[in-house]
């Protein structure tokens, strides 16, 4: 480095690695200077592993995010108002992510049912848990990508997005992130709840509403680290002047009957019409009670909105607004498979990691960021757990346009599916806790 | 990565992350893909942080150390014979760097005195232990770079060489080490043993002595630590078939009366003519003993040696063997200033640190790869712990040929001297231990 740097990028790494505190501005600068080039990828690995290992406090973890939304631009959402010029609330959802959880699609324009703005900045997928955006682009015409000011548009006018982030949006966040998949450094708690706040925090809404999940096919595979996530944001957020909530919900089967694009792109459309998967309401509803009384909307019935068809005309705008046509056929996938119940009795277990991984494999879902999704692959479910099967009884339908895939998404499917005597019940459940 | 890797570097990662022992086909495959760069510098940072938090079981090091030894090329001088056809015995010293410590340079002659062939591949200083091949390139036309068949045949004709280890040998830890060097992650004492034996064993050695340096001017700040590191480096040499045995020696004081690079060949010089510092000597003798009790030579005197001339004519003939003139005048500094005494009393502390960054900041030594040193620069003592001193008395000469730097070798020195009532002793010894 020829230029001067306040700090050494070696003399933070080793105060870290040394078990000592961060000064805020250590980690101001390390942001910063990361963000620039000035500390190098090498470095920065170093100190997230040293992170990783030896924790840190919820200053530090604060501090951090900060820095990473000072790496970038900040949205702000107080200009947008009502015809009789009060301020419009904003609220969002984030997932840490599951199988077949397609939650965002009904819920974001069920909230905006009831004069709450959604401004719902989502990622693609990557690995065994789909990506929000890859399911809508399976809607012809459909695209993730607005300026700034065209989702301050849709805001006002349909009261709902769902768009990708844009680069602005902490950029530092951005490169920390690409470098921990590579580096082993993924599963931090401190950094993973920094990654999502800053994004969250930057973004500008007001309310936000965590699902924190937990589970075989949930990044958090225990209770106890779900409940520390999801603590440590809760505080990042509070912290920030955002009203944040938390729920911890099970990702030990996958969420409703479809894990793909195009298939969950229609089931959340039972779900607006005023059907669809009892666990894919119920959690729609809740999280939507949750979105609404964190932007101060009370007395609301959300699951009336989803019968009464408002909550699908939010959508059909929501989704015109950004070329989508709402009418038009999804794509459907060329081969398809039938995997059976090998016996009698009640399927108590269908293991959300192996599902979530078989749909990958079939074409749902990418092994790198540059590759392309299949709309039309992934799995459809006959049965959930706490249903009674018979032997030979289809309990799958395996999607894709390739069916060379079909071998390696039956591997994934091994051991996934667990029948139990008549008489037996499941043990998973689905809201396991709330954090405020 | 289009080819196809027998491991993912993640997983690698993440399994010493998770306190899980390495395979040894994981090592193997992690040091020869880092050194083809298959795995990049920040997945190799994030596992070398793992590793210093994590520690490697002795089985992990000395694998670690093979593959390393295997990444590039191995000397043997099984070639090596005396006139009768007897194969020559070979030794060779390590030590793991401290402020004056010139011991190499009489210790190789001597040591071949009694026909055992030592070739002393060494380094160039950084920071503020000095390098051997700095302090030889003060003698005028001398050159540390020789090819391997130099080498071999001036260790046939001469029996002693002092010269840069070649691009050849052990290339991932060269590469390894300029990694750690920025990532805070040089203190682990697996990478560190390593590190240092893998060089050891690709050089060759049938014996070797290691001198593991302990207090404050040495890397290793406590005698627990630099025990381990004794013990590990033992242990990787006594498994590779190399006589292996190591002295804890103190550092907390310089050795001798000279921190420098010409300074230092100077008082070295005293030491071949049968003078020189008590400390020098002893340490000289008691190095040549072990490294020729390791060869399997018994009943030498090697301190008559160094009083009766002969080993300083092998270090005349070592010295013009690689194009120096052993009878030329050595560099001088042009500028000096003395340091005076604060008080009178005995001399019980001489801080071996402070001494070091004052004389590395004189210009002795570099503070990055690529700068050069002055060959004059450095601090003579004038006294040693021990000596009775008189307030005003000249302490310390300092040299440099650039004397904007005296102010900043002044602050190095600040606390560096401790006077105490006549008739105190210093605290500090010579050899502390020997591990075998």
């Amino acid at each position: 480095m020829t230029t001067a740097e306040p700090f050494d990028a070696v003399d933070v790494i080793r105060a870290k690695r040394d078990r000592r505190e961060l000064a805020d501005a250590q980690i101001d600068w390390v942001i910063d200077a990361y963000t620039r080039g000035a500390v190098a990828d090498e470095q920065m690995s170093a100190l997230a592993m040293a992170i990783l290992l030896n924790g840190m406090t919820h200053r530090e973890t604060a501090r951090w995010t900060t820095a990473m939304i000072a790496s970038g631009e900040r949205l702000d959402f107080s200009s947008l108002r009502t015809r009789s010029g009060a301020r419009v609330p904003t609220a969002d959802k984030h997932s840490t992510g599951g199988v077949g959880d397609k939650i965002t699609l009904p819920l974001a324009p069920l909230v905006a049912v009831f004069g709450v703005a959604v401004p719902q900045l989502s990622g693609r997928g990557l690995g065994h848990t789909g990506g929000t955006l890859d399911k809508l682009e399976s809607i012809p015409g459909w695209r993730a990508s607005l300026t700034n000011e065209e989702m301050m548009s849709q805001l006002g006018e349909v009261g709902a997005v769902v768009c990708a982030a844009g680069a602005g949006l902490a950029p530092a966040d951005k490169k920390l992130y690409a470098l921990r998949d590579v580096t082993g450094t993924v599963e931090a708690i401190p950094l993973i709840a920094s990654s999502i706040m800053s994004k969250k925090i930057a973004e500008g809404t007001g309310a936000l509403v965590l699902d924190v999940k937990v589970g075989s096919g949930a990044f958090m595979k225990d209770e106890a680290s779900a409940r520390e996530l999801a603590q440590t944001m809760v505080a990042l957020g509070q912290d920030a002047g955002v009203h944040t909530v938390a729920l911890l919900t099970g990702m030990s089967t996958p969420l409703g009957l479809t894990a793909g694009n195009a298939i969950e792109v229609e089931e959340s459309l039972e779900v607006l019409a005023g059907g669809g998967p009892e666990d894919v309401v119920e959690l729609t509803v809740r999280l939507a009670e949750e979105m609404l009384a964190g932007a101060g909307v009370h007395g609301a019935d959300p699951a009336a909105a989803l019968r009464d068809g408002r909550a699908m005309d939010v959508w059909r705008r929501m989704i015109a607004a950004q070329g989508g046509d709402p009418d038009a056929a999804l794509p459907q996938a060329k081969e398809s498979e039938t995997v059976y119940a090998p016996a009698d009795g009640v399927l108590v277990g269908l293991d959300a990691l192996s599902v979530g991984v078989a749909a990958w494999r079939l074409g749902a879902g990418r092994a790198r960021k540059e590759d392309a999704v299949q709309a039309g692959a992934g799995v459809r479910l006959h049965a959930k757990p706490g249903a009674t099967v018979r032997a030979g009884e289809p309990l799958m339908t395996l999607l894709t346009d390739t069916p060379e895939r079909f071998d390696r998404a039956r591997e994934a499917l091994e051991g996934a599916v667990t029948i139990a005597p008549e008489g037996s019940r499941p043990a998973s459940r689905l809201i396991l806790d709330r954090i405020a």
